[in-house]
């Protein structure tokens, strides 16, 4: 046990990481070694973990987490990550709180951190908004650790926005890392991160660019497929192209499920809103135009009706590499004849692949812990020596 | 002092015990070694923590809470045994969760559990329901633990279902046994479970099953009565009956009051629906008839007001044994003249036994503690051997 | 490093305090000693986590939260003070629990205090109605405690209710007592707690009569300052009168903004409702009256806005003593020109004494940590001592 232990720690000591004290919100903004960082150490963490060693490396602290959107998974997986390290999550309930009553997002950044070492926050619901605001809670915190307002400047982590969504993409990498045996085998390998038809409106686009965002940049053939109309920030698809073309590997849009799926190593069907469709929503929000959003959602949702058959289905499954590509998604799934008449993939080919979504929703906990331990500590492999040494139980 | 640890620990040794990696859902579950374990380690736990001993023996780790029903004695029960033991509580909010939005139990149950030791469930509102979800949890959790999905497989807590309440239940066992000085003590003693008036509708039916579905394995006289039509599940009434055949007790069910209360040594008055007015329930709530869930409510509120006398007076505890019966409630009682015009007791009973029931109350978390203890670790009394050796203080 | 700690610790050892075991309800129910030890154990707190030491002196432990009334910074503040020594904050969310349904006050301040060291209420909505609940849990905790039902007396403190908000008063104080050097700087110093224009009708009278009733301990002169109509609490001037003659200071009512600012060291400049019309406010309420409470609201709004000029600007700061007073806010403050149109500070005003307003808000989580040390343990001193010895690592 103790030599992978130490392979893990040897490799990370091997990179030049700038994760320290920098907020997490997009993965394109970390280099290929703090990407490869953040992979590292969350499998540290994990194989620490499943060994009994106790992780807690804060006596006290808070994790604050701000969603301003429903959420289970990520919800627990922060929660998870927090209490493995010793941190206590505090929810900032927007709705029980002041700031729903005009209280500027400056002066709430500072007073919920006196004593707080990293601030969650889920905002994907509208684009232009999540990410800006995180920015803006980031400035507010510079502001306050620069004027002696806080011992610490607490990290940021971007828990879904309008642009990313790193700690799904990351779990998602990681997991690809585990199944194909490590991330030099992923060159050359085909994903097709497509479109698929649920009967809900206006999911957002932060999944599909998270992961053309990240599995642009390990030499993979990714493939982008949607339907007319549904296309993402076009900004996200410039950074794709640009990466596929540094790593050796290559980016596609293409409009058809066929075409992506063909030969595939990998498939990510998944429902998302056009980006169009969303910049209206944003707009009719702003203005609080109830009738508008309504009608905006009719005509989506009847546009999306022209698409049931982008389906993942066994026939297709047939089609990829072997007739056996990974199927991934970031769940929960629209399940054609389970969750709905007619959704996102079909019953058999989600059934085969079911425990695989599950697996790789695990890692999502260690990545978060993994940013955490990044952000938060100058050395983080010294910090996991220590806690391999310490070898403090954590469960007896 | 140490004297009683080492008896009791001794005590726990001599026991055969099965409790470990079981889910605890229904006392009848369980073999009368193993509810006496449950009581032992509970007795432990209140004897050091009372002695300013840690009980801390996660340094990480979840407790999850799903309450589907309002609570506050348990939650605050189940979070306070959590966090004796190191567990950090996680509330499952459904309203804040994407259950609502038709994800599977299945999949759920997988996603809050990857870093979870215990999950502890409140369903109690319709029969049929409330165990079957549990269960259903259950599955899924061997489903991912099987598969490596979840690298513990997290024990489940009855917190009351539609068919019993074991840690109300047996916290009232506890209260028994110290009452009157110990388990063998309560052989022979008369407890009568009745039926009482109170304005309120459809409460759940688990205590009173509770309450015989567990008393009547310890040699007791147990009483059933309630008006026509308030009978309870059949199924827990055979079980009750069978057990009282075994124990050496007795099990009558009656339609009085009065007859139940006299020469009683125990009584536990309290207001319950009727199982047919409760599966009815379920079926309108099935259905979403609202209409005929409000029908119903006005039906079953004119049926309790026939039996307003269905009270637990002065009078009646005048007939108990000696007239000093142990009066009994899991709380709220609905008071005469205090919380209600009139209610399942008379203000002069309940003050009477006002500090008694808040005591037995006071047993809760350290059953739950108990359970957990008991559902995580193989040897419990090691578990506990090692917290007194360590003779870590928990405040100071 | 060592030297301040020294010193701070001397200081303490000759206060004669009697905090232990009393509830924190009212500042000038305490002595002048105590009062100095919350500010000095508070400082020691401070210094201690700022170099790192870990200052866990609970292993387990729950701080009830018990908020009836929306709150940022004072539901962080407390779950940040609870989790510096180790306590989890378990909130009693009323919505979620059975208190709606009739429960009595006595029976659920013990059903949810079994395993609670510490209670915080926030309760100032109506007056007569928040201080007097405190009292009635406190005195249903006696009641509990000295008959057996809860194995330690929790303490209760009050997160702000209708007379009093200690927990911001005394931050205020040691805000001031770091800003000017010491407690005693501040004798003979000019202080104008005045009223302020609003847009919103029903501030809590607390935060004024709170620093009123502390600030005129400490020779200080005060001067309270308000439009006609918004005088405060009768038996709060009384105390804040007393007082300012025992302590060599002066107190002074005005009704002129202009006339408090001149030569002030320090100005308090904040909204809030008349007494009177609180006093209406509670009756209408109690009476479920709410075409009452809006007719209020009205009445109270369109008086607010005869006084619209009671704004701290520019003009008025150049007023104070060398035209540099101090600014102070409980935050938020209502900014003219950013949080409303008119309110209770202008833009500029505020702009340049933020960060002081920040880092005034920053001492309160401190101020709470230090009242549960002193309240809890009988010698703050010595706990203080083996946390600096222990020297345990917070973070890292």
């Amino acid at each position: 046990m103790e030599t992978k232990f130490k392979k893990l720690i040897s490799e990370i000591v091997r990179l030049s990481s700038g994760l320290y004290q920098k907020d997490f919100l997009l993965t394109w903004e970390k280099s290929n070694d703090e990407i490869k960082q953040i992979l590292l150490v969350a499998e540290i963490l994990k194989y620490l973990r499943e060994n009994n060693i106790s992780l807690r490396c804060f006596d006290s602290g808070l994790a604050v987490s701000i969603f301003r959107d429903q959420s289970t998974r990520t919800r627990f997986s922060y929660a998870s990550a927090a209490n493995l390290l010793g941190l206590k999550v505090q929810d900032m309930d927007e709705s029980k709180s002041q700031i729903a009553h005009g209280e500027t997002v400056r002066e709430t950044a500072n007073m919920i951190s006196f004593f707080t070492e990293i601030i969650g926050i889920r905002d994907d619901k509208y684009p232009g908004i999540g990410n800006a605001y995180m920015k803006e809670v980031a400035e507010a915190l510079d502001d306050g650790f620069r004027n002696g307002v806080l011992h610490q400047r607490p990290g940021i982590i971007n828990l879904q926005c309008d642009i990313d969504h790193p700690t799904q993409s990351l779990s998602d990498l990681l997991h690809l890392e585990n199944y194909f045996g490590s991330l030099e085998t992923l060159k050359g390998k085909k994903i097709a991160m497509t479109w698929a038809y649920s009967p809900s409106y206006g999911k957002p686009l932060s999944v599909p660019q998270g992961i053309i965002g990240l599995m642009t940049r390990f030499g993979m053939n990714v493939e982008l497929a949607y339907p007319e109309g549904y296309n993402l920030k076009p900004e996200v698809i410039e950074i794709a192209k640009n990466q596929a073309k540094e790593s050796g590997g290559s980016f596609k849009i293409s409009g058809s499920m066929e075409d992506a799926f063909k030969d595939a190593d990998i498939v990510y069907p998944k429902s998302w809103a056009p980006y169009s469709v969303m910049q209206q929503k944003t707009e009719l929000y702003k203005n609080n135009n109830e009738q508008g959003l309504k009608d905006l959602e009719k005509y989506a949702l009847s546009l999306n009706s022209n698409y049931k058959n982008w389906e993942c289905n066994e026939n297709l499954m047939k089609t990829t590499k072997h007739g056996s590509a990974l199927y991934m998604h970031c769940l929960p799934a629209d399940i054609s004849g389970v969750s709905c008449e007619h959704g996102e993939v079909q019953k058999e080919v989600f059934e085969k692949y079911r425990i695989l979504t599950y697996i790789e929703a695990g890692y999502k906990p260690y990545i978060i812990a993994s940013m955490i331990i990044n952000m938060l500590f100058k050395e983080p492999d010294k910090i996991l020596r220590n806690l391999q040494n310490r070898a403090s139980v954590r469960k007896g």
